[in-house]
C-alpha cells in the first residue's frame, strides 16, 4: 500500500515535470530557441542562415519548400544532416516582384492562388480564400517534398502565421503535427482564440511556446542592440522562441525585398550580425538562458 | 510599254532587296544583333543585362518566363518599354540545385517534366519525352504570360535550342512566330535538317540568321579578347547574331551555376565586361559591322 502510494506520488511528480526538467535543466529554467525563418527564399538567406548555424548564432530554422532556393538548401543539408530545421509552411507570397506558388499543380489548389498562380500576399487573404481541404493537400505536399529530398524536419511552423489565419487551418496544422510526429510552433497565446474543446486537447497534447518574440521595428535605422536587450530581459521561465530573419545585404536580397524596409536586406543583415555578436551571447549568459532546439523537444517521448 | 517594263524592273529590284537594304544599309552590309540570353533566370542576370542594355553593350535580349526573376524584369520593363526583348522559350532546367518547371499546371504538361515537376536538364531529353501538343500549350502560356505582364516581345528564340529538339517542335516554333507576328531566331543552317517542303516555306516566309555565333570555351580561363576577335572577323554580309550570357560574378550566380564553369558566374561576368569593352566596339567599327535589333527586323512588313 505504501509502495503503491509512493509510486503514485512519483508518477505524479514525473507527470508534473516541466519541459525544462525533461531536458535536464532546473524546473524554472528559461529555455530559448533562436530560430531563423525563410530558408529557401533566396540564395542570400540560405547562405546567411548556414553561416549562423555554423557559428552558433541560431539553434534552429525552417524551410520554405515552394521557394526557388529550397533544393540548394536540401543539397547543403546532405552534408549537414544534424541541422535543426523544420517546415516553414508557406501559403503567402509577400514580395512585390519575386513571387511563388504552391508545390501542387495550380488546378488542385485554386483557392490558395491569385489570378497569376501565385500565393496571396497576406495572411488575411489566405483566411478569406483558402479552402481547408486544398490547404491541407498543399501543406502535406510541402512536408512530403522535404522528406523526398532527404530532409528530416524537426518541427512545423508557418510563414507569416498563414496557417493560423482561421480555425480550420489551425486544426489541420495541429493534426499534421501529430500525424508526422513533429512538434508544432504553437504560442500559448493562441489558446485564447480557440474553442474550449480544442483548447483542452492542445494543452494536453502539444508543447506550447510560452514566450514568442520577434523584432518589431519598421526599418533598419532602429538600434538592434537596444531592441534585443529589452526582448531578452523579458524572457521568463518556460519555452521561449526568438524568430530572426537572416540574409546578406546584397543585390539579390535587395531586389527580393524592394519596397520593404521591414524584413528587407539591410534589416536581415543586421539580424545576422546581431545573432552572431558577443553582445547577444553575453546577454543570454547573464540572463541565465538555456539555448535549446526543436529536435531535443521532439525527441522527448 | 517601256514604262511597264521599267516598273517590272523596279519591282524586281525591290523584291531582291537584301535585309540590309530594307534597313537602310548597303546591300552587302554586315548586320549584327548582340543578344543576351536568359533574362529572368536570376537577379544577377537581370541586373547585368539591364546594365548592358543601358551602356549599349547589347542590342537585344530574351526572357525566360518560367524563371523566378521574370516579374522583376517585367517591372523594370515598365519604365524601359523600348528594350528589344523576345521570349526565350524555356523547356529545360539545366542547373543542379536551382530548378524550374512550366507556367502551366504540371498535370497539363507531364511529358515536359521530370518526376519532381521540373523541366528536364537537357535538350536531348526534351526531344525524347516532349509531347508536341503539350509543348505548344506551354510555349503559348509563356508568350501569353509575358504579354499579360505588359511586355511587347520583339522575337522568339529558345533556351538551349530546346525547341529545335525535334521537327514537330520546330514546326510549332515557326507556326507561333507567324501567329504572334514575331520574327523567330532561325539560323540558316537549320534548313539542312528540314524536309524539302518545310525548307521552301521557311525560306520564303522567314528572315533567316546567316551567321550565328556563341563563345565556345570550357571555362573562364580562356581569353575572351582572342576568342571574340576571331569570331567577329568571321562575320559576313547578311544577318548575324552573337549570343552572350551576362551576369555578375556574385554569390547568387555562383550558387545557380555551381559545377558549371562553362556559362557559370565568372564566365558570364567576363561576357558582361567584354560586350561593354572598348575592344569589342572598336572591332565592330573596324570590321564595318552594323548593329541592329530584332525590333527593326520585325517592323519590316
Amino acid at each position: 500500500m505504501i509502495i503503491a502510494i509512493l509510486n503514485l506520488f512519483t508518477f505524479h511528480l514525473i507527470a508534473q515535470q516541466t519541459l525544462a526538467e525533461k531536458l535536464g535543466y532546473a524546473a524554472d529554467a528559461k529555455l530559448l530557441i533562436v530560430h531563423a525563418d525563410d530558408i529557401g527564399l533566396a540564395q542570400s538567406v540560405n547562405d546567411a542562415t548556414n553561416e549562423a548555424f555554423a557559428s552558433g548564432g541560431i539553434t534552429s530554422g525552417s524551410i520554405m519548400v515552394p521557394c526557388p532556393w529550397f533544393i540548394d538548401f536540401a543539397e547543403y543539408y546532405k552534408s549537414h544532416p544534424d541541422l535543426d530545421v523544420g517546415i516553414h509552411i508557406t501559403l503567402t507570397s509577400e514580395w512585390d516582384f519575386y513571387k511563388f506558388g504552391g508545390i501542387l499543380p495550380s488546378t488542385e489548389i485554386p483557392s490558395l492562388l491569385d489570378e497569376n498562380g501565385y500565393f496571396y500576399p497576406t495572411t488575411e487573404e489566405v483566411g478569406l480564400h483558402a479552402d481547408p481541404m486544398e490547404a491541407e493537400k498543399e501543406i502535406r505536399a510541402q512536408i512530403d517534398r522535404a522528406l523526398d529530398y532527404g530532409i528530416k524536419p524537426t518541427h512545423l511552423d508557418t510563414h507569416m502565421g498563414s496557417v493560423l489565419a482561421k480555425p480550420e487551418l489551425v486544426e489541420i496544422y495541429m493534426k499534421l503535427g501529430k500525424e508526422y510526429d513533429l512538434p508544432v510552433f504553437a504560442p500559448r497565446m493562441m489558446l485564447m482564440t480557440m474553442p474550449e474543446e480544442t483548447r483542452e486537447m492542445v494543452k494536453n497534447e502539444f508543447i506550447l511556446v510560452d514566450g514568442f518574440f520577434m523584432l518589431n521595428v519598421d526599418g533598419p535605422e532602429a538600434s538592434w542592440e537596444d531592441e534585443y536587450e529589452k526582448m531578452i530581459e523579458r524572457i521568463k521561465p518556460g519555452l521561449n522562441v526568438i524568430i530572426v530573419h537572416l540574409a546578406h545585404d546584397n543585390a539579390e536580397m535587395q531586389a527580393v525585398a524592394v519596397n520593404h524596409p521591414a524584413f528587407g536586406a539591410t534589416w536581415r543583415e543586421k539580424d545576422l550580425d546581431y545573432v552572431q555578436s558577443q553582445t547577444f551571447h553575453n546577454l543570454i549568459k547573464t540572463n541565465e538562458i538555456q539555448l535549446v532546439t526543436w529536435k531535443e523537444i521532439g525527441e522527448l517521448k
